[in-house]
């Protein structure tokens, strides 16, 4: 039995290195598997969604993975716009959908939802992104990036860049990455600085430097993992101004990395990483969502499959 | 050639209990049958739905039981708040969908819009729900249930409590229960108390007490099936709290029932059933959401093949 | 290999008379062809689908299609409205979704949008409509009606009535028929009459008269194309009162028609064709629907499969 079926995947941090490299080994199988073969996977079995929070490209990345395997999927794409809630409780609504499916995806505001969420449906969940901290696929998703275009993730130099203090991805992925031997560079303006508070488990585990200059390190990465900043984050527009071009990735700031650097966003981009950059060979974020339909693939066949794929 | 095939299923008085046995039969087949035989019985096939009111639950269940039998399913979720209608007719409307697909589903607010939908409709078509009254696969799916869970619908003493007057839920419930030997037992509140000229045709088939006191009946029930009941049907505020406490089926009042009887619920509930039951032996109310998706399968299997599965 | 192999349809006026009696001559085979042979075609395959502009029609019709293909479906129904959006590009967005997929369906608002669209998809893209102008599939549903209710396309009369200055149907629907040996008379009121900057290329390929009479040329006609005329396209409601009687399709005007006549409409029909029409034998507009079905599948099943199905 691998050691994935029929398992929640509820954090990043409940994922050894072992485990990490047990998904990124089933990805890789998925990639090279005959389509035919693929839709064997999850033929017949269908997958729940329920999002309370909107988003349509993790959705769709979850959608276009079990389409892969040949399963299906069905479920709530915006739950509190909705007419679905009618007051319905969260533990209610997972268990009908668990009823509905063979594996949940849920997609919550709040820290927590998804480990309640798995403790009252009857069939496996994954956590598709909730409260502040927690988006485990989209760390697998980076991470498998990083191993599959740099063949490697330890010994790498690693910059994250954008608003550190806010967005769910950078927590799941300093975890992910704490489990390798890894350099991080973590660059953001003052104000969007990382929480210390949020990675106090791994401030040990994980060497790191702080810095609101981009271009401190920026020589010497391996990967640059570039997040978008909003304005609305901000006391005053004119801090935003001021701050927003220096962290705009343009040809100029490529000129300065190293030739085999990659450059990833989870994407949707505004305007921090320019247009001419995704020409590039360093820019890898749509290879990158690719891999994100690929890893949830492999993720959904191993908890799907008794004895894997 | 079974005599569901490509029958619309419009209102459950169009059923006599042969035929509800011959569906209760084919559900009992779909949850025993291997999921690759399942897979066979509506391979290929569209369902197509049409809510001109919302229901997610019920649609859901539709499609889980869709994909559960190997077909796929699309369809508008909410046409009152979509785009779809642009002023175009119901008759226009339900020509269009029976072309995509090989089975309809239709819910609306209108009495008598699923028998008209069937006129013009080149598929068969189910009705999900219509106007005041007609929930037919809610209540095939209620007694099913029932023999499910008590090995037997005949003999049994049913208790209904709630809004009897506003739920479609409890007339289509009604009308199966005639085709049985049962004693019912409706408790509501006095402005909730079911609509006599809806159960006209009943009302010397069903033998039934009328009471404002969910205790009277409560210690000698088979089965307790609780609805809604909703703030917005009282004239004042006052008068729904006084009436609110007495109809919430806790611990204490499940004290006073059988030991073996059922609780259901048609979901979703509010706090009408506390969750203090929900572990209990008498809760069955997810199990009654679980066969809603096989009773489902099995009458859309009887529709789609002539020789029944 | 055929033609279509991932080839992009972005307007009607790439394809020429060959190219359009290929794809007719596949839809013949699709509407033939076993059920289950039929599931083979795009097994497996998925399309994903960008609405920036809602067309639920259009939408559930590719959605019909790639599901008689034995494919499946994904996307996004109404970006505009949805949270899809978050500042994305265009570029972006189709980027992301051709990962997610086998083929693409775009609709916009904008003119241009397809091509730009196809440009920078990595999967093959089919326009549902752009601009004011460009809604290929449409008018292939079209001609495709025409010569299987007609056995031929060339030596035909064919009226277009309604709305000839916005409607974007109307335009591909010219730009095809250019292709071939047709009379065409179109009927508008005056102020809805054909741009003649939109059918500048066709003007000398194409023989057409322009009327503002319904009645001219009615009992000649073969084909008599009806489009829908909206009230808020009239300065002033009296103008569009006077003029709305005398485009309505009722048995009246069919009686001065040809026995062998038929009728189309792209649907939806508010009242510019009765009710009574319907049951006609000239009445087409529900078999124009459903060769649209067939049409799409077949378009999709050359793109997909490199020596045709």
């Amino acid at each position: 039995m691998n050691k994935f079926f029929q398992r929640d995947i509820i954090s990043v941090r409940d994922l050894d290195k072992q485990e990490l490299e047990t998904i990124f080994d089933a990805a890789e199988k998925i990639i090279k598997l005959d389509p035919n073969e693929r839709q064997e996977i999850a033929r017949g079995k269908t997958l729940g969604y329920l999002f309370f929070e909107p988003s349509t490209r993790t959705r769709l990345s979850f959608q276009a993975a079990i389409a892969l395997l040949g399963g299906t999927s069905l479920g709530i794409a915006d739950i509190a716009s909705s007419s679905a809630k009618k007051g319905e409780s969260l533990a209610d609504t997972v268990k009908i959908m668990s009823i509905y499916s063979d594996i949940l995806v849920l997609r919550h505001t709040l820290d927590g939802s998804s480990r309640f969420a798995a403790e009252v449906s009857s069939k496996p969940v994954i956590n598709a992104g909730s409260g502040t901290e927690e988006h485990p696929t989209q760390a697998i998703q980076d991470l498998f990036t990083i191993r599959k275009e740099k063949k490697k993730i330890d010994g790498l130099k690693i910059g994250i860049v954008g608003d550190l203090k806010y967005g769910r991805t950078v927590y799941s992925l300093l975890y992910a990455l704490a489990n390798y031997d890894v350099e991080v560079h973590l660059t953001s303006p003052e104000v969007l600085k990382i929480r210390p508070e949020s990675i106090y488990e791994i401030k040990n585990s994980l060497s790191f430097t702080e810095s609101t200059n981009i271009e401190e390190y920026l020589d010497d990465l391996d990967v640059l993992y570039v997040t978008r900043i909003q304005k609305e984050r901000f006391p005053d527009e004119e801090e935003y101004l001021k701050v927003k071009g220096s962290y705009v990735i343009g040809l100029d700031l490529l000129q300065k990395m190293k030739d085999d650097a990659i450059i990833l966003h989870p994407l949707p981009r505004l305007d921090e990483i320019s247009t001419d950059v995704d020409k590039t060979k360093q820019a890898r974020y749509f290879e990158q969502a690719e891999y994100g339909k690929y890893t949830r693939a492999a993720l959904m066949g191993l908890i799907l499959n008794e004895n894997g794929f």
